[in-house]
């Protein structure tokens, strides 16, 4: 890994070239963010014309700071950014954050390389052009034209789409899904999804890694870094054209090859790389992953207390590739006595509409401690005689008991209000909680999944090293 | 079709035996829906011990009731209803809504089969048994132990699961889509998926029948109604039990047989029914149809501010078999001139993000009112330039002006908590808005999928019709 990356995630100074006074404008707005996200290390607002801009000293030209800066945000003009380049070099710039669109994506590809060489030239790694900024929560930093108010945690997400990626930033916020790194890639002219890849593989802020991504341009060192990458983290990657229409879109979009769908999936899956769906699924995924410890084998068990949402999740998992075995004799032996004559002591366990709050609960704590159970499933169906808030709280309070989580437990609630705010506390107790059964579902059936795929790349490359012995 | 079934949905009187005094009973919770929610009609309570239940008085017996009763909900252990059954026939009862439950779901196939042949001696249609009740809003009827405060619409939902059911029940009300009819349908002895699809093919009330199905009884004439019913309205279907293990899972939990996977697939292909992935689509589904008018050809366009949501869109389509062409030539010639030099103008048209809430609902609304094109999605990211919730303000205002939807439109808005305020009220105003891009663009999928299914199905009936002259 180049060790300039550092300078990226953690620069101890940074110059906001095309810094302005104006809020709205795009070198307002990133410069109020680093300031308001609480960076730490020294600001450098540069313009011509102003001497002080958010209550910091303006510089009219990046010649003009006094000190070496190890991270330079541009937003210029894209006919001024070359020289912003070769300033930024004469100060020892690290990184170059090229906000600035007016490159590939609209034809210039002679005005990209030139950037790149000149950034090569000076030593200096070069995030986009085409960008709408990069995130790192653990340093505080938010040097983006995005919302400001990012929650801090441990999905890292990386986005080949600028006006997506910051709409999903924030849905992030309202979701409250936290994020270690938000990085906007855009035009991949240096820094690419291996190079991110291979960082934050290391960095002990990010558990889990998210990708938008619509083309990669260097096929066999994604694949390459991402093998070595999934052994130690899943990554989820939602593929944007994968069908000739979409990859249509792709061509007219990012200028991006988006390449056979077939093959992208191939190879996801031979490097252990989690392919959602869709963003709502992604975003379950990188949720739960977030939360919860790793699957480490054993049985996967269902609890539900309405037969038609375990027949739902039954399907689900089914189609994720996730078979149900019967739950483990001694986990039925303890459970028996406590449930209805009539609830349904397969898998899933159907413990009956009649269910307390407790018994519900109770249920689920069974499972989780059952030593031949490696992943729990809780579906409730809001009925009269149980809370779901009540559900919460306990099941919240049980687990904190526990330490945390022992092993993978995801939920859904399913019915009215009371449901929804039960699901936010939940997920604020990083028990991972969703609305609908399906969801929940394919969410569990990727915990599981990712395990699988990482043991078996494991097996796959020991076998190439006995081979090459 | 039965006439009797008319006395389902609009009883002119309802006796509730078992008629509870406790709140949490179930036979309290249906008194109390049935009087809260404004049900205009006569209601008798009944109940041996009591002389008033909830402020009307109570009787004894059914027999001790001084008129005849349209509607008889019974409420009582297993044992008794047999006799009810008896007692409701003599008070020339059209319909008994059997909640209890203790029949063939727990083996006793024998009581059900009885309870069916009683029924019938008197002329009696049996909805159940094993339900948690039914409503339809246009007759102010919530005859179930849900929750009281379903918001009338024009959604009708049949399920075979009942926790499933009344949980998402409580999910209509939290996500405000409107329903007229909820319909328990558990056990189906008697009244059963297709005379419910029969009667509400022809309820003016209704415009789209979602149903939960584990499986039909008796599939031919399911079928064969609902080939017919498909004609005049869409039929949404979640179908439980699509995978083997699914199956399984139906078999032990209301004993139907989900029969072969693909067989049902095919069947609702050809006879026009949409079948849903997930119950969140179907809601989503659901939801456009009973807001929207109906599809009937032309162009589909998308318009978007983000070409990544564009490509995740144009994907999702493409995966629901509808294909984009280009945009109308008229409406390229309308847009170029007020949209930025680099935007695309192909399908999906992009306008890119500098677009301002103006210039983004303007492109909206010329190619609604484009006439060679038939449906519109709207795709928006937030962004720093625009505000979701004056675009919204600003879209239903033009809708109005224009006397409502011209032709399909669903939208998307992607972003932070303003989107989800904007999406709430979009879908207030009957424009069907979904947080996530795949969510609208299967929508708008299946909006057009009904339409052209529905052709196929005349195509095909007609040919029949030919080959048998």
């Amino acid at each position: 890994m180049d060790p300039k990356l550092e300078a990226l995630f953690k620069p101890r100074s940074i110059a906001v070239v095309g810094a302005s006074r104006k809020p709205g404008k795009i070198g307002f707005e990133i410069l109020r963010n680093i300031i308001e996200y609480g960076f730490k290390g020294k600001v450098y607002p540069v313009n011509p014309k102003a001497k002080e801009i958010l209550g910091l000293k303006a510089y009219p030209s990046l010649s003009a700071v006094p000190e070496d800066i190890d991270m330079v945000v541009v937003s210029v003009p894209a006919q001024y950014v070359l020289d912003v380049i070769d300033e930024a070099g004469k100060k020892n710039a690290k990184v170059a954050v090229v906000i600035t669109s007016g490159f590939k994506e609209i034809g210039r590809a002679d005005l990209e390389e030139e950037l790149v060489r000149r950034a090569r030239k000076w030593g200096i790694r070069v995030l986009g052009p085409n960008i709408f900024g990069m995130i790192y929560t653990p340093a505080r930093l938010n040097a983006s034209f995005g919302p400001t108010d990012v929650i801090s945690g441990s999905v890292a997400f990386i986005t080949q789409s600028g006006a997506l990626g910051i709409a999903l930033m924030g849905m992030t916020i309202v979701e409250r899904i936290g994020v270690s790194a938000i990085i906007s890639i855009g035009n991949k002219a240096d820094i690419d999804d291996a190079d991110l890849l291979e960082y934050l593989a290391d960095d002990p802020n990010t558990k889990v890694i998210l990708i938008y991504l619509e083309g990669v341009t260097d096929g066999k060192k994604f694949l390459k870094v991402a093998q070595k990458v999934t052994l130690k983290k899943p990554i989820i990657v939602v593929k944007a054209g994968r069908t000739e229409a979409g990859a249509k879109a792709v061509a007219s979009h990012t200028g991006s090859l988006a390449g056979n769908v077939v093959i992208y999936s191939t190879l996801f899956r031979q490097t252990g790389i989690l392919q959602a769906r869709n963003v709502e699924e992604a975003f379950d995924w990188a949720r739960a992953f977030s939360y919860l410890p790793e699957y480490k084998g054993g049985k996967l068990v269902l609890v539900t207390n309405g037969g038609g949402a375990g027949v739902l999740s039954t399907d689900t998992l089914s189609e994720n590739g996730v078979k149900l075995e019967p739950p483990p004799k001694s986990l039925v032996d303890a459970l028996k006595p406590k449930l209805p004559g009539f609830a349904s002591l397969g898998n899933p366990i159907d413990v009956t509409g009649m269910i307390s709050n407790e018994g519900f609960v109770d249920a689920i704590m069974e499972a989780l401690n059952n030593p031949e159970v490696g992943a729990v499933m809780g579906i409730y169906c809001q009925t009269a005689v149980t809370d779901p808030m009540v559900i919460a709280s306990m099941l919240v309070r049980k687990v904190k008991a526990m330490g945390g989580l022992p092993k993978p437990l995801v939920l859904t609630l399913i019915g009215g209000e009371e449901c929804y705010w039960a699901v936010t506390k939940l997920n604020s107790a990083k028990i991972p909680t969703y609305p609908m059964p399906e969801r929940a579902a394919s969410t569990i059936a990727a915990v599981i999944n990712y395990t699988r795929m990482r043991e078996e790349v494991k097996r796959r490359l020991s076998e190439l090293n006995e081979v090459s012995d």
